[in-house]
Formats: C-alpha cells, sequence, structure tokens
C-alpha cells in the first residue's frame, strides 16, 4: 500500500548521508512506540520555542496534551506548524578518526499542523498517553473527572510528513587509517530502577501490574 | 554573581508548575554536560525545522557541528534564532490518579542565536565535541584532516537565555484519592552493553581507556 510509505517533501528529504532516510511507515511506529519523551518545535514571530513533553501515537496520528494555560500548547492549537521529535541513542560509534565518530540512533519528526480534540477523542486521547507512558496504569486509577479534564488540553497532529533517521552498525571508517586503534560501538540503552514508593503510601501496598509490566519491558 | 543566575525573558519564564524552573546557571552547566543528544530547532518561512544532534558545552556557550551541506545547520549559520533542547528522563512517576502522573526530569532549552567558528576556534571545538561524547578519544586518534575541517560547518551558542527545569520526588497527588493504590516512581536510566568491536579489528587490539572510562562514568 502506498500509505505504507512516507513522502518525501522539502523537510522530511534526508540531504547528507542518505543511506540514512528511512521510508517505512512501520518503521515510524516503532521508534514513536518506543519512546516516552518527544522534543516539540513551534515557531512565535520566527523564533523557536522548543520544549520536551509526553506524547502517544493513536494509529495514524500523535497525541501531545498539556494544560490549557501553556503557552507552546496554545501556540500549537491555534495552527501553527509543529515539528516533533522522537530519538532513540543506541551508541556511541567509535572510528579510528574523530571526524568519522559517530552515534548510532533511531529518530523520528513528524511535521504538521494539530488539531484539538475534544469530549470522547479528548478521553481516549488521554487514556492512550498514560498507557504508553505507563502501560496498563488506566485501569488501576481512577478516571479524570471533569475538571481534570477541563483544565487539559489535548492536541493530534497526524502522521503524514515525517522523516525518519537510522543509523546501525560499526563505524563506517577506513581500518587501514590506523589500524592499531580500536574501533567500534558502545550500546547504549535504557535502564530501570527499584520502584521508590511514595512517602505516604501503605507499606503493605503491593507493586502493581502497571509497575511490574514497565520492570519486564525493559 | 549575578552570572550565576540565569535571566527570565518571554521564552524562558515557565508559566506554569513554577516550582519546577531553575535559574542557577551552575544546573544548566550540568545539565548539559550529563547529556550526549541535543535537539536543535530553527525556523524557516514561519515553519520549525528539528533535528538531533551532538553537542558540547565549551564554558559559557554551546557547540555544535554537522557537514557545511545541511540545511537545519545552514540557516542557525545565518543568524536565525536557534533553539537547543537536552532532555534527561529519570523516572515515570505513578500517582494515584491519571492526571497527576508525571515524569521526573532535567530539562534545558538554551535560545540565542549562532556565531560559525573559525581556524583554532574550530578545532578546538571539534576536540569539545568528540571529548564529550568519548571522553579520552581525541589523543587516541589522528586530528582532522584539513578536508575534514573544511567539510564541518562549526557553530556555537551563547549560554545567556537557557530555560531549566526539573522534576524530582514523588507523585503529587492526594494520597486520600485512592489509598488502596500503589503510588511512586519508576527510577529510569542510561546503560551500558558489552562493546562491539569492529568487524575489520584485529582481535588483540585492547579496549582504550576511553571506551573503558565511558563504561565505568555510567
Amino acid at each position: 500500500m502506498s500509505t505504507d510509505v512516507l513522502p518525501l517533501t522539502d523537510r522530511t528529504r534526508v540531504g547528507r548521508l542518505r543511506e540514512r532516510q528511512v521510508r517505512d511507515r512501520p518503521e515510524l511506529d516503532t521508534i514513536l512506540d518506543a519512546g516516552l519523551v518527544a522534543h516539540v518545535a513551534v515557531c512565535r514571530d520566527g523564533v523557536p520555542l522548543l520544549l520536551p513533553m509526553a506524547y502517544a501515537r493513536d494509529g495514524d496520528r500523535l497525541v501531545l496534551h498539556g494544560s490549557t494555560g501553556a503557552g507552546l500548547l496554545r501556540a500549537v492549537a491555534s495552527g501553527a506548524p509543529v515539528a516533533v521529535a522522537v530519538t532513540h541513542l543506541d551508541g556511541v560509534v567509535y572510528a579510528r578518526t574523530a571526524f568519522e565518530s559517530s552515534m548510532n540512533y533511531r529518530s523520528a519528526v513528524v511535521y504538521g499542523t494539530a488539531t484539538v480534540l475534544e469530549d470522547d477523542e479528548r478521553f481516549e486521547a488521554l487514556r492512550l498517553l498514560t498507557e504508553h507512558l505507563m502501560p496498563g496504569r488506566w485501569d488501576e486509577v481512577r478516571p479524570p473527572t471533569r475538571q481534570e479534564l477541563a483544565a487539559t488540553l489535548v492536541l493530534a497532529v497526524p502522521l503524514q510528513e515525517a522523516s525518519v533517521k537510522v543509523r546501525t552498525g560499526g563505524p563506517s571508517d577506513e581500518s587501514a587509517d590506523d589500524p592499531g586503534v580500536w574501533a567500534g560501538v558502545l550500546p547504549l540503552g535504557t535502564s530501570v530502577g527499584v520502584p521508590v514508593p511514595a512517602e505516604d503510601l501503605d507499606a503493605d501496598t503491593p507493586l502493581p501490574p502497571s509497575v511490574l509490566a514497565s520492570i519486564a519491558a525493559r
């Protein structure tokens, strides 16, 4: 299907190191689904505003949320073009020269304009945002109140225009450059620590399935 | 000294959750020094361009580099206002409600305009970029050639205007909200894997101090 291939646009066409560009739509989904924090950029008077925030993928769109009082989100809600980036750093690439040193990574930058979600769509997006960050948590806690919903701005950005780049593997230097020097990759990943209970938590409250699942997934 | 306090501007003043704003300049340095990837945003015709890239701190400025052919960097080099974000995700905060769920993080967003570095400054910035990613590596490999230097655009952004935000600690919910539900923090961090030698590396090439130091530092 043509929808499985990401279109090339002025913003998504990789000019250099073209071998890193990935146009498979499923790869975009995989990168987005594996991340927890996105960086969101919008322009105001020619100046970029940039913030890290939570996100989730909802099929063919990406959902964001925040306070109705947040300046950056209000700009996005008013229809300003937005860019949303999710990046995984997978390793440091030690080449035999500084120039060829690199990083292994998977990155996706989604470009578009957002729509404001209301009513049932807003509620469902908040469920997805919670479930993306803490799978299984939604059913462990009470649903948002009407007041909480009213305080939350929820936006959706279509997954139509996106730049996906992936670098994997070892250094792309010439081994002849300095054969005596070690070269290779130092893999990096995410680690999960021991859960820290809230100070006011009853000591005998068991770890819930949502926390156990997140530990098991890492 | 006044230089130890970050100024509040339209872009750096935190409007909501003000308790998360940090104005100590040393905290900005600490956050920048602890990261490996920055997200860089610039506006072109009112549309944000956004990319992850390597960076390093050089005292009171942040240095970036890339190919002289890279569109985003060229826009930054031409004087367009730039935003550079570095974010550390330290934990997932499980509150007793979805609404109060949160993340522990440290983030810095630097705003400014860049200058293009030349000659000795460019060389020194490339050394810092290499040493930031792989401490000790610069002296293990040969220096860049004149050709490699000519192909590399190196930019510096002053650390004058920056928004630093930090969230730490447990959930800020009301324990009365649902006392039977587990609440707390699942800490997240970075893990380092086993180094993978380049395919063409002599089998008896020892791991260099730079790789060993990066493993020890995690």
